[in-house]
């Protein structure tokens, strides 16, 4: 490709609202841009490189034995009925409807799709264990697209969906592709932790995150310094070490308590540690329940392990008002104390207790009244909770379970995630069966395994870069050599640039031609640094019969015969 | 590929609607299935095939120069305002509303996406001329769709824009474009016909069907019976005979008509020939103006060439009460005579006349009143016509313009299309400029081309099928041999066929290997010949260290050595 021609040339300055390198220098390099907030145009070279890693994706997947498909984008609302995710999604759902009053979602994932087109095909335990996958548009009407590509509406995705007899052949297909994702990463030039993280679905063990660490990362989770731990904060768990839980059990007692409504003020005015104070924070529910979590006071509460405890699709904290008006308590003053007695039985409370209230005796906090606090809550003693569970969130410097190391915490790019369905889908889907060697017929045991494709370019340019630009693994890079002509106006150096150019094309070599003749050099060095194309090939009145030879990685430039430094590209 | 476990195997029965070939095969052999209707699942073997097509395509578009880049599909209506397209295109346009409510149509072309992706880079002479294009996904919301893959409502296109600094280098680019497309279906064996058409945008000579000849196909079109002239129906033009063109003129004369209201009811009540009668038909466009089309009797109104005449975007039949209450005329009578004086001020009438009433004196027809005639209407004489044109349908056995040939309806699959935008969306979309050598701003001069994968795909089969089944070209065969292993219940014929298929992949064969060791091998036979793969190659107890080939387009097999095999299949 002739640079002078590429749609899509570099550009000094940044775009206006970029804080991250990848956004910043895929823009600058000219390979991507904006279409309408978090939506983009890739330009020649992003499309390039974005072919690549689908390629590289596609030839592990297929290794694999995963099947490769393609599914509409336009889902039929009826399926997502079918399942009730036009009621669960985590990502909005927009709707779509035609001039037929045909109702279709824009697809974000595709279990529907991928379970209906299983269910028309009528398998028998013969045809499994199965997994098909797809590289395909997904939607995601994200309230706040930001950091290039790295959260999107628009993007293509790599989902894969598992189908096997049973939860025993499932963690075989999970394993493998858990193996996959490894090997596509390392391709990559990916480095990735496999990090533990939320399945909304069943729960249980499998469902991971590859993330690559990054500060920029929207991924917080929390790993050991040998790195056996990784999880997502979402559902890391730690030792909750016990305080005073060999005193003696003190009478409950109310006490008058002048003070703020901040755990702080509760330590300040009884003079108490912190971790003695329980911690109430009050949430309303999707079906309107309220509940009431409890936790030592040095914790937080971790919501999305509360959700899963309660089986809520959506929480949000109760406000002022509803604390007082619904249930009768105070701001601040909370206490699970008889809570229950002062609220309308039409109101459904649930209180939910962290374990961690069973490592603390003699507890301290609100009495549900103003400037009325309790001292010496001893949980089943003094008041009962409805679910006693791990609702505490982990944190930096927190200790593992085993007590053995100390959790780290770190952020991330989550470029792609494993997780297990079950039969989540399988069974909420008529005909969802396949035929089994008893002649039964049996619902599949599915997982979903997604690659976001931009994302995975994002984070490939956040890892490598350097002040002066991208800096592309070989395997990926849009171009081999960026060929650089200098002293083009004279013609026998022309000549002998056009020459290399033609011989490295009929060699198959991609390569970028910068063939521009009135732009100096420094322009163009600093264009293919920032472009990031591994090889620099320079042409110029100095290298006679030879050309100069630069990584991009390396500094210094050496002149060898063209056949030299194809040795040394090839290699 | 092992059959065995391939997604996607052959089915006896075919859909229930279905008529064509090609959606016949395609659904029985596994390559695809319907999700609603209009939008397809490409199975595996399907989006092989896919995969072929779009890479052959690929290579040609580069070749002729073209970059290939992607564009969201979610396309800001705000940019269709800019170009009026909310209100003009002809396919139904969906709207997409987001929860931030933003407003997005459902790409069906990207005309507007790429004009506004080149106004943000800025672009000088230099970069020109320039083709960009992309294989993405296209939305039509077609009220029927129908015939498998040749009439959907999503589907990839390989959708390219050219961006010239004028005209005469646009034709360059066009011509480009033409013998790519050639090139591009030559290789995928579909033999085209290069067929003028209708360009909405700005009339001129630069729009082409490449059309498939079929008689399923859609497109309907006349050409020569030496290929020299061919246009689709839409715009084809003829020679329209004089009749009697001698003749002195006659006196205007009304006549008591008491006749029904058809053609023929004029013809037998006068007993004059069917092309001296008027043709007169009445319709209402988007504007709520009445057009008056009116054409020798033998021949039909093409309503395209109306539309273009009088600027309409749609047109409709006036219904017989708006003949009598808006023209005061009636159903069956109307003439041009004195019409204007009929009707209301308010009502905007105008009147088109083929050019074919030139070619008849004293011509009968209706008189605005019920039972009413008129003999010798003489136009310009008798009545005025606001324009004169050709609006006249061409039809089989019509003579060409140069009345040497006789014009022969055909009907065919328009796989794809190529044509001049001109300054259409550059004037319209503010900053579509480059900017020239003399430094002025000029709009760019452009170009669209269009293939549509899927019903390539379908035409392909359409073409190349026999009563068993698919008869894939080899360069887009999903594979390249169907490797059938018989007597497989037998240990060392099966180490031998697995043997064989090791050594195939090895060799970097696409090769799917029927591996069933309880099918019998008539049903086997059958498969491979539905499914179409180019080569079958047969390991048997029979064949011992050989193997049986046999071509997919021959009845003939024979025994031979992997070694020579390979030698064929190669070749």
């Amino acid at each position: 490709m002739r640079y002078s021609k590429l749609f899509g040339k570099t550009i000094k300055t940044p775009p206006a609202d970029a804080i991250n390198r990848s956004h910043i220098l895929l823009y600058q390099a000219g390979f991507i841009r904006e279409s309408t907030a978090g939506r983009y145009f890739f330009l020649p070279l992003g499309q390039l490189v974005q072919q690549k890693i689908m390629a590289m994706i596609k030839k592990e997947m297929d290794k694999s034995g995963a099947q490769e498909m393609l599914s509409p984008v336009l889902h039929p609302l009826e399926l997502w009925r079918e399942t009730n995710r036009t009621n669960t999604t985590g990502f909005e759902l927009t709707k779509v409807v035609d001039r037929r009053k045909g109702e279709f979602a824009l697809g974000g994932t595709a279990e529907e799709m991928f379970v209906d087109v299983v269910r028309k095909l009528r398998l028998s335990y013969r045809d499994l264990p199965l997994n098909i996958y797809q590289f395909s548009l997904k939607f995601r009407d994200e309230l706040r697209a930001r950091g290039g590509l790295l959260r999107v509406r628009e993007f293509i995705m790599k989902d894969a969906y598992s189908f096997d007899k049973d939860e025993t052949s499932f963690k075989i297909s999970y394993d493998l592709m858990a193996k996959t994702y490894k090997k596509i990463f390392d391709r990559l030039s990916l480095k990735t932790v496999v990090v533990e993280s939320d399945n909304g679905y069943i729960g249980g063990e499998y469902c991971h995150e590859f993330v690559v660490e990054s500060p920029i990362g929207e991924t917080k989770f929390l790993t050991t310094p040998d790195g056996n731990y990784a999880a997502h904060e979402e559902v890391a768990v730690f030792y909750k070490e016990p305080q005073n839980i060999k005193d003696e059990l003190k009478p409950l007692k109310e006490v008058q308590a002048i003070r703020e409504t901040t755990m702080e003020d509760g330590v300040k005015l009884h003079k108490l540690p912190l971790w003695q104070q329980i911690k109430d924070v009050l949430f309303v529910d999707n079906q309107d329940r309220y509940i009431l979590a409890i936790i030592r006071g040095d914790f937080d509460v971790n919501e999305i392990k509360l959700k899963h405890q309660v089986n809520a699709i959506t929480l949000r904290h109760a406000t002022d008002q509803e604390i007082r008006e619904k249930l009768h308590s105070e701001p601040g003053f909370i206490s699970p104390v008889k809570i229950k007695d002062l609220i309308n039985t039409k109101i459904k409370l649930i209180i939910v207790a962290d374990d961690s209230l069973r490592t603390i005796k003699n507890a301290y906090g609100g009495a549900n009244k103003k400037n009325l606090d309790h001292l010496n809550m001893n949980i089943d003693r003094d008041y009962k909770a409805d679910i006693q569970a791990d609702i505490a969130l982990a944190k930096h410097g927190y200790l593992t379970k085993n007590t053995k190391q100390t959790l780290v915490a770190k952020r991330g790019i989550e470029v792609g995630n494993i997780f297990q369905l079950g039969y989540h889908y399988s069974k909420k889907m008529k005909d969802a069966n396949f035929t089994d060697q008893d002649g039964q017929l049996k619902p599949y045991y599915m997982g979903c395994y997604g690659i976001g494709i931009g994302r995975t370019m994002a984070a490939i340019v956040e890892i490598h870069n350097d002040k002066n630009g991208i800096i592309w693994p070989q395997n990926i890079a849009p171009y081999q050599i960026h060929l650089i002509g200098l002293d083009l106006q004279n013609e026998s150096v022309k000549k002998q640039a056009e020459k290399i150019y033609a011989n490295l094309l009929e060699k198959g070599i991609e390569v970028l031609f910068d063939d521009r003749v009135d732009v100096r050099p420094g322009h163009k060095f600093a264009e293919a640094d920032l472009i990031g194309v591994p090889w620099r090939m320079l042409v110029s009145a100095k290298t006679g019969n030879n050309v100069e030879l630069k990584k991009r990685t390396e500094t210094k430039a050496q002149v060898m015969s063209l056949e030299e430094a194809l040795n040394l590209i090839l290699d």
